[in-house]
Order: C-alpha cells, then structure tokens, then sequence
C-alpha cells in the first residue's frame, strides 16, 4: 500500500493547528442508533470555524508553508469549503489569500470567503477554467497554490480529525463511515485507525452521480466521468487523485453509492435526530451508514458531520422532499 | 436593584460545570454584519451537548445539589430544552432524572429526553397539568423539583456563558441583545457585565404573541398574559418569574418585541450568514438586534444563538415564509 502520508505527519499537524482549533465533540444520538440500527457516534466537525472539516486542511497546509511562501501568499481554485478554509486560515494567521471562483458561483459562498478578508478573482466559465486563472496567478504573482486534495499536508489536516476520533470514542469502534469527495478525510482516516485502532474497518460513499473513485474502487482501475450530478457539491469530483487513489484503492474496506433521495434523507435525518445542519457531504456517512445497515448492525460506527454550509434554497428543496 | 445571584455564585457555578461543558466559539460573519449594520458577534451556545444554553442551567442546577438529594433524583416539568439539559446532566451525573411532559409533546424532543436515559412521564393536557404531576412526584417520591428559572444555582449557570462572552470579546462591546423566556439569560448578561464590562447595555426581546416580561417592564409592573403564542417555544412564557423580574425590571437598557415573520426570518438570516441552525428562541437575540438597529449602528453587539432544537416541520414552514 503507497501512503501519502504517515504517523508523524499527522502527529506534527496537530501541533500545528492545535492554536487555532478546539478538539470536536464526538456525541450519540438515540434517534440516530435506532434509525441505524448500531451505537452512531457522530463526529461534528461542523462545529469549526467555516463550520467544515476543510479548516483543518487549509490550516496544515498553510501553517507548514516557509515564511517567504506565508508572504507571497496562497491561491487557490474552489467553490465552496476549501476556499473559505483557506480564507479562514489565511485571516488567522496573516496570509494573503486569493480564492478563484467560476463566473456564477454561489453569491453565499463568496460572500463567506470575502468575509474572511480573501480576494476574491470571480473568472472562467467553470470550474476548471477556474483552475487555470489560479494558475495563471501562480506564475504571475508568485503565488503558491493550495490544492484541495494533491498535498500532503492537506491530508495530514484532514487526518487530524480522525485522531482525535479515535482517541474520544471510549470502549469498542468497529467501523468509520466517510465520504469521499477527493479523499483526504479517507485516507486521513485510514492512517489515524491504522495507527491507533488498526480494528477499525473504514468504509468510503460516494454520490451515485458523482461516483468516479467508487467505480475505480470496484474496478480496481482508475476511472473519470464526463460529469458531476449532485447536490452535495463537497462530493462533486469527477476523477481519482494520485495522492489518495492508492490508498482508498487498498485500504476501505468498502465502498458504497447513495442516490440524491438518499443524501437528503440524511440531510433530513440528521436534522430530525440531531438538530444539526448538514450539507449533503457532511450527510454523506449517515446516508452511507444506513446503506451499509447489515453489515454495521449492533456495532459501533462513527460519521463524520464535515460540514453544514448548506444554501436555504437547497434546504428547502430537502425538506419538501423535492430531492 | 435586587440581584437573585452574586458573581462568586456565578464563578462557583464555572467551576462546577468546568468538567463537563467547553467554552462555546464566539464567532463573527461578515453577512450578518451587513444585515444588521453593526460588528455583531455570536455566542454559540448551539454548539453545547443538547444543542441550548439549558445545559448549563441544569448542570449548574445538579453538581450544586448534596450528595442525598443526587441519590433521590430529580424532577422538572417541561416541554423541551429545560428538560433535555437535566436529562443530559443526569446522565453525566449519575443523577436520576424524571421529566413531566403534558400529553402531545413534541415526539422529537420526548425521544432527546428518553435518548439521554431520563424516565418520561407523559401526563397531563397541558404544562400547567405536569406541573401538579411532577409536583406529586416530589411529594410521593422525595425528588428535588428543578425549576427552569427560578433557582439561584439555574441563573448562575447561564450566566457563565456571559461570563465567558465577557472575556472573549477583543476590544469593545457596547450591547448585548438577549431572549427572555424566564430570564435566566437576561440576568446572567447582568451579572456578569457589571462585574466584566460595566457599560455593556443589555437589551432584552421577546415574542410579540408571549410579552408579559416585555410588558411588565415597560409598565414598571408586574402583568400576566392569558396565553402564549408563539412558535419560539422557549420564550413561550406568560408572565414574570420571581426571581428575575426585579433584576430585569432594573437592570436592562431596552427591552423591543418581535413579530413571529421577524423571528422567522432571523432563523432564515442566521442560515444562510452564518449556516448554523437555530430555533425561534435562538434567533430572537438576532431578530431583536435587527429592530435594535438604529440604537446599535456601528457599535458592536454581541447576541447569544441559545439553541438549535427546531423540529423539521417547523424549519419548513420558515423556509417556505409561512412564518
């Protein structure tokens, strides 16, 4: 199995991030349990800053930049949590942040990453035209570009949560549930469990229209599609990434599709039994956990609740049951 | 002015719930800001176990209890956060807890209270009804009753989130806007910004359809109402409490009502500035700030987001304006 990343990698991330954010609480539900039928510990990394994972992430990255790299600053090519992350990230620790976002992009999301202080380059028809005025930035500006997946700490960020995971959760843990969008909260959790709780089975979830590293996975070969479809734009990639296919590719244990019906039936039971927000990503484990039900029976699961930067109007369309 | 606490009460009470609840974040969004027209900065008390400041009361409430009435247990009547904080408090305790609910409570909030291990007692046509039931209770099985505010050790646990506010804040603070349900909150602030920030204001709220506080201090008088209408259930009360009316009537710098369409469009406002859920009562601090806006411009306000606990049907009905 190659590894991106190893133990110390992470162990030195924590040190890193440790100024900037507070452990997550990981806490149960009896409503959750009985929906699932297993002991349901939900990590909520939607208690963050940005309210998702992806601080952490951005947080690893930029705080392992040299000085001179912290000055010229950071870019980055997004639409949602890895932009205001970044943003966030940057404000805290006074480094410039440039985010840029295709013509069209959410007016929340953009008003969240200004909000930090980040310029925002609003250019390109879509994402990847996004990618190349990032890039273009790079050579122009000096700037260093933050990929949301592809970078070591990156991972070694979003390894940070299932440490502490794996550290809160007293007694018995039989299995992780988490959602794959590039993969860096996977294979973050790969290494965490590997290391402090080599029992535990990860398993991965995909959006069934967005479920390009799912098809590699079964296929043992790596795939692309020619289009995202899904609501959960944290799960909206289209092809596998070099720096977490080989590990998701031999360490889940499993890995499962859930339909749009299914996220946002997770969007609606997490609210219903929680009464926290949850974006379609961060809804992805419980939707994930209920489709692996036999397996997980009478166990003890953990799910991470990534993220909750959900728009009303989505909300809305979740709770009405038009998705 | 007749202070039902001093601040060494409300430090004991720090002390004691130390072991169980962490500080809660103190957040800004620059879209909130913009809304309101202020630097307006959030107490996430949203992110305590039970998901509303309640924890804190009924935490302070039950490690101040002797060690004989621990053993005997404890009784409340309620329809909702009060008693999900005792029967989340019982449950880190080893405290039994029995919660009184009337016939037709709200099934979501009746399975929080059973999910943290607390016997449920569904009795009565109303919550006056399960007042007389648990009240029996006291009687016929020696429990100590739990009242949701007039307690000393009560308002001395929501005056620690203050107290922490107080101490998170860099730089000014002008004003705090607070819900008044019972009042625990609203003297909290009191106390703990004489002692921290003495020219802090403290404003209070309430709903339009549940005035009786707002009233009576208006009024320079104590008034009841016949009923309470509102679907911020935790400020569905009818009249002043003993042990906060004197320090309310005193101490607040306003006190405005709001409208259930403004209270369900702070719910929407805070979703999508701040992508946090909040209940009527969570909201009511932003909703009041909103019609505080005049008084507040430029200065920085800090308002408390004291719950989550909306149900799914409710949430609908926001989203889709109804409210």
């Amino acid at each position: 199995m190659t590894w991106p990343i190893t133990w110390d990698d992470v162990l030195a991330a924590r040190v890193r991030i440790a100024p900037y954010v507070e452990r997550t609480p990981l806490r149960s539900y009896a409503a959750l349990d009985a929906a699932i039928g297993a002991r349901v510990l939900v990590k909520h990394e939607n208690h963050l800053p940005t309210n998702a994972f992806k601080a952490r992430n951005a947080l690893s990255f930029m705080t392992a930049l040299p000085a001179d790299q912290r000055a010229r600053g950071v870019v980055a090519a997004t639409r949602g949590n890895h932009g205001a992350g970044l943003a966030w990230a940057g404000a805290a620790l006074g480094v410039p942040v440039v985010i840029c976002v295709p013509l069209g992009n959410n007016p929340e999301k953009n008003e969240a990453i200004r909000g930090h202080g980040a310029e925002l380059v609003e250019s390109g028809r879509d994402y990847d035209e996004a990618v190349e005025v990032a890039q273009r930035l790079v050579r122009e500006r000096g700037l260093v570009l933050a990929h949301s997946t592809n970078d070591a700490n990156v991972i070694a960020g979003a390894a940070t949560l299932s440490a502490e995971l794996c550290e809160q959760v007293e007694g018995p843990l039989h299995a992780i549930v988490v959602a794959v969008g590039g993969g860096s909260q996977a294979v973050g959790a790969l290494v965490a469990t590997r290391k402090l709780r080599p029992d535990v089975e990860v398993y991965g979830v995909q959006a069934a229209g967005a479920s390009a590293i799912h098809d590699s996975w079964h296929a043992k070969s790596r795939t692309t599609i020619e289009r995202a479809n899904t609501f959960a734009d944290g799960l909206a990639t289209r092809a596998t990434y070099d720096m977490t296919w080989p590990a998701l590719a031999e360490g889940l244990a499993g890995f499962v599709t859930v339909t749009e019906a299914e996220l946002a039936g997770a969007v609606r039971l997490i609210l219903r039994a929680t009464h926290n927000l949850a974006e379609g990503a961060g809804a992805a484990g419980v939707a994930g956990a209920l489709k692996l039900r036999a397996q997980l029976a009478g166990k003890t699961v953990a799910v991470i609740l990534s993220g909750s930067n959900i728009d009303a109007a989505t909300l809305e369309r979740v709770l009405r049951l038009e998705l």
